[in-house]
């Protein structure tokens, strides 16, 4: 696109970036610091190896509780010939982690020796007897931790780059330490610019956007080591945003300048780069992120320093990340990390990678390195990524998302059915932990995933409609499916659909809700809309669901039941995937009414004419029922809790939830 | 062992402090707090679930910089056939975000338009023309993102549990949350407990031990989600230990009471905890780790209250740590690490789990659940796994750990060879770039880690002797091997053992080392030893390396040479390992020599008498010599900057460094 006629390649607009880092002398960690060995150590980074000051025992020790003796003394001491050692001179009692005395070589521990108190009577486990006895002879150094058995001095214990871990610590303290000299945590400048933002917790109008890029942004950067500073919201002045940057610049090694989502905000993020700096890169053929800015800012007075080794950098370097929420976190991991990583002398965090194989096929335009985020779930031995939306402003997506697929520039796509690289973003234990429940939407699922997550169980549902669910079925690609296809000859749900579609995977079909479906309509009904018969009328807006749907199977059957012309219907091909998709779109005013059910329509106070009621059942194949994984799906929906959860939202029957309806 | 007599297997242990936790109604999330949403919030687990309050985008939202229009007026246009559209009535600049205004149901980018200004001309991108000219039609809500596409108020954004990252404080932003409520931190006090331990940064006397472990506790329970107190050291004083455990129970939700390694400090815990509460567990059958004690601790003055629904519990657990620094982590990893987990309401930590080949025998009591350190690497395509030390005293083998085997109650071991499943604690990506060093010490290789961590390898060396080296060469389970095998028929080094050991295996020999071999003797030389003849006089200890290392074969060559009986060397059966772990032994006046390296005795500040010159080579075979992982370590052992360090370093010679010597 015209607007972005700058955009360089992904590898190209970093090396860029490097060597103008390296230029300035940045290309390093930025500093250290000496801090106490304490908890909060934990987390930083070692910027010196650690050799050892002290050897680990420093001395020799006891291993455990028993007498310190000569081995010399012990020789020839047998069951049926006991030797007495007296105390003081030929023996001592140590506790574990004693000090061996000079001239003892081993230690017996407690249990092999019998105490003869001053009586001479026997006891066992009397530490300051006078004498004891022995009935083995024991080699020297027996049960002795020699000094250096853990550690020698002078022998390097972690090397520097090491991210201290708990374990750490310890080494670190045992090695002779007591304060530790990590790399600086970088300080990072994050303005947020946009005169249409607003800070969280406003009210909000039309056109308003809620500012929380930042929030991301920081919470990156301290996740990833570096010590984040939010600043206000700018509005779109050249001036001001001048003003922040340079004196951001100041105290900061890094500027962050998030523009508003506007190619207009974008524009000045690249002007006061221009003014205050240099413009390095403008515009990365990444995808999402494209209008990412790459530059240096010029430090006010620092012209007069020296170059060489001055300690002092004359500019530090600034990134314009864009304004679509999915862009800005991927320009944090793309650009960001790798930054803080080198600052802090660290390697760059790696996701694990793990193949999958897709789902749905994946167009990608070829000129970009395309990152796309996916859903993760193992169905059967089938590990399974299923794409999820694109959209740069889809927030939800990266919070979903279980890993992202990178197809590098010149890749123009990938089928359903490739096996992929899936860069994860979750561990293996949990992606076991996945049910994918793919399918018809309903409200319900929701509240389901909630229950089962309190069950050690994700929940991931694809909303593709109770057809999809099925094929998903057949194809191995879901563990249950949501559906409520009516057959419009017998009036029964889902049995021929499955027949149809499920030949050869045997399935269990159980009882989930009854439900009213009906039109949902703006409250107070503004345009009198009364029953499907309105639909054809001039001025009422329709929204659809997609084909597929088993609302949408509904809908065909009781048009042509009542001979009404889709033709004639405004909006029939606007479809939406989700009830409170078509809800939205009539709460928002893009639309009058739409085809739903009750609970959508309560959702955003909109009215609701009930027509008919349906039967959504819940189809699981055999081979799953038993299964560990699904197990505390069936303790859910059996359950009292979740039942009347439901039956509190409006419009839902649970008498036959948890019910097996039928085996195929 | 009798000591712990009560040791009672892993699970019943967890059941029964489950069962303990749960009638004093602790089993549960402890609490909540509602916290502003910022970059703190990041980390914390997720109380209640968000369920949207606003719709993302909260109203229809314009997806480019572009022109509002109606669909409607739109049909029609062509390139050939273009429409004008007057702004204002009929067409609205907006920037990407800005709110579409009533009546409009389209946008079209900018790209795609002609603007007109007042004096007729076209120019493009002027954004407030007085007229527009198109020549495409657009249909109804293109270009428009409309209000929910991305999350629809009252729609589950994330489930309670969640631990929140970056990202999901955007989605929980996006949800019209400006605050969220989160589970409290648990606080946990940490007492540690014995008369021996002095804190970090004393001057230490023989029989002190530095008092680490409340560190590692500390930062544990950090990283786990809670808030640690550290206590000052307590002494072995039953009844200071009572006032201050009775003390941390009024503030806290746990203590932790780290006993000193001796079993009398430990028997302290158990009496205070019988004193002031329930003795619970006395001994656990894990290793290492034995003497774990868990318990309840009654709270002064809660006796009084209400049982039912009081928030106040009027009993905290408390668990009783063992000493040896292993076992304190451990400890923290099985028991303290899942009830934090319950009481945040977040699921347990799980490692990431890999399957890999072990390199030598594990051998187990079978008894206990057995917890084996192990370091991991992959040559060629096997992963390997080698055990690392099993002392509990042994923290160096924590850091070193690259995961662990569990061996459960009732199996007695694992062979070499066998196929386990390693926990992982580090990532699959840093084993990738391991380079397993397997064969003879020299203390140059500790450098040569050194220099290679600065290159993004890890170099992880096991010291088994030069012939060990060949062997695991052989055997596949090394990428290169450290040795100087001296012929004694040839007086050339290593040449004849690659043959004996390595057929089939092409090799590369590069020079390393030239290195003097001596007898390290402590400072002053008190015993008057003046070469090898000394050994076998009285009163001379000597400590000695084990069989199959090279330094042994040349003592055993020399040995022979001279005709000295090694029946009459006193400590010729004391082996140690490494050149460090002879020098510790000379050191700490266990032995008074050992046949070793200059760099070694200086290490400790030992005397040196060089007595041999001898060649320390790398053995690489031929199929990593061209791997991008070894790549790295041919570039240092080729830089000036590795040969001056290891020059630096007493008796060493680098003028065949990196020079390749033979092809075998």
């Amino acid at each position: 696109m015209s607007v972005y006629l700058h955009d360089i390649p992904l590898k190209d607009a970093k090396a860029i970036f490097q060597s103008a880092l390296e230029g300035a002398g940045l290309w390093r960690i930025l500093g250290t610091e000496t801090i106490p060995l304490d908890e909060n150590t934990s987390g930083r980074v070692l910027a010196e190896s650690i050799w050892a000051k002290i050897s680990s025992p420093h001395y020799h020790a006891s291993a455990m509780d028993g007498f310190a003796v000569r081995a010399s003394d012990t020789v020839g001491a047998l069951p049926s010939n006991p030797i007495t050692l007296q105390v003081g001179p030929c023996a001592c009692y140590l506790d574990t982690g004693d000090a061996l005395p000079d001239n003892f070589d081993a230690v017996i521990p407690i249990e092999y020796v019998e105490s003869l108190d001053t009586l001479g009577g026997i006891t066992k486990v009397i530490r300051k007897p006078v004498s004891i006895r022995i009935r083995a002879a024991v080699t020297p150094w027996s049960h002795v931790r020699p000094m250096g058995e853990d550690i020698v001095k002078s022998q390097l214990v972690l090397s520097a780059g090491q991210v201290l871990r708990p374990v750490d610590l310890g080494a670190i303290a045992a090695a002779g330490y007591h304060e530790v000299k990590t790399s600086r945590p970088p300080r990072v400048a994050i303005l947020p610019t946009g005169t249409e933002l607003v800070p969280l917790g406003s009210t909000l109008k039309a056109g308003d956007i809620l500012e929380y890029n930042s929030l991301v942004l920081a919470a990156q950067v301290k996740t990833w080591g570096g010590t984040p500073t939010r600043y206000s919201i700018i509005p779109d002045n050249m001036d001001m945003i001048c003003k922040f940057v340079e004196e951001a610049a100041q105290s900061h090694d890094l500027v962050l300048l998030n523009a508003g989502s506007s190619a207009g905000a974008e524009d000045f993020s690249s002007k006061v780069v221009e003014k205050l700096g240099t413009l390095l890169v403008h515009g990365v053929a990444v995808r999402p992120g494209h209008p990412v800015i790459l530059g240096l800012i010029n430090l006010i007075g620092s012209s007069s320093g020296l170059v060489g080794n001055n300690p002092n950098p004359m500019q530090i370097p600034i990134i314009g990340i864009p304004g679509y929420p999915v862009s800005a976190a991927l320009t944090g991991e793309i650009f960001v990390e790798p930054l803080l990583a080198k600052w802090l002398g660290r390697n760059q965090l790696e996701l694990p990678v793990e193949q999958a194989r897709l789902t749905h096929k994946i167009t990608s335009p070829g000129g970009d390195d395309d990152y796309v985020r996916v859903v993760l779930g193992k169905v059967g031995e089938k590990k399974l990524a299923s794409p999820l939306s694109r959209g740069a402003g889809i927030i939800t997506s990266l919070v979903r998302a279980d890993g992202i697929v990178i197809l590098p520039q010149g890749v123009q796509g990938a089928e359903a059915g490739d096996i992929v690289d899936i860069h994860l973003y979750r561990s293996q234990a949990e992606l076991e932990r996945t049910i994918f429940c793919v399918g018809s939407h309903d409200m319900t699922i929701d509240l389901l995933a909630q229950f089962l997550s309190e069950h050690d169980r994700r929940l991931i549902s694809a909303n593709v409609g109770s057809q999809g669910g099925l094929i998903a079925l057949k194809r191995g690609e879901a563990h249950l499916a949501g559906s409520h296809l009516l057959d419009p000859e017998t009036g029964a749900y889902n049995l021929k659909y499955i027949h149809q579609y499920l030949r050869g995977v045997p399935v269990n079909i159980y009882g989930f809700v009854g439900r009213k479906q009906g039109l949902m309509i703006k409250e107070g009904n503004p345009k009198g809309i009364q029953g499907l018969e309105d639909l054809t009328r001039k001025g009422v807006r329709f929204i659809n669901r997609q084909r597929g749907a088993g609302t949408r199977v509904l809908l065909d059957y009781q048009l042509s039941k009542s001979r009404i012309e889709v033709n004639l219907i405004q909006g029939f091909n606007q479809e939406e995937y989700t009830h409170l998709g078509v809800a939205a779109a009539v709460a928002s005013g893009r639309a009058d009414c739409g085809l739903g059910i009750p609970a959508a329509a309560q959702s955003l106070n909109l009215d609701f004419i009930p027509l008919f009621d349906e039967i959504y059942q819940l189809i699981i194949p055999k081979m799953f029922v038993e299964t560990l994984l699904l197990s505390p799906l069936f303790d859910v929906i059996k359950s009292y809790q979740f039942k009347q959860a439901v039956a509190d939202m409006p419009g839902y029957d649970v008498n036959e939830m948890g019910i097996l309806v039928a085996e195929v």
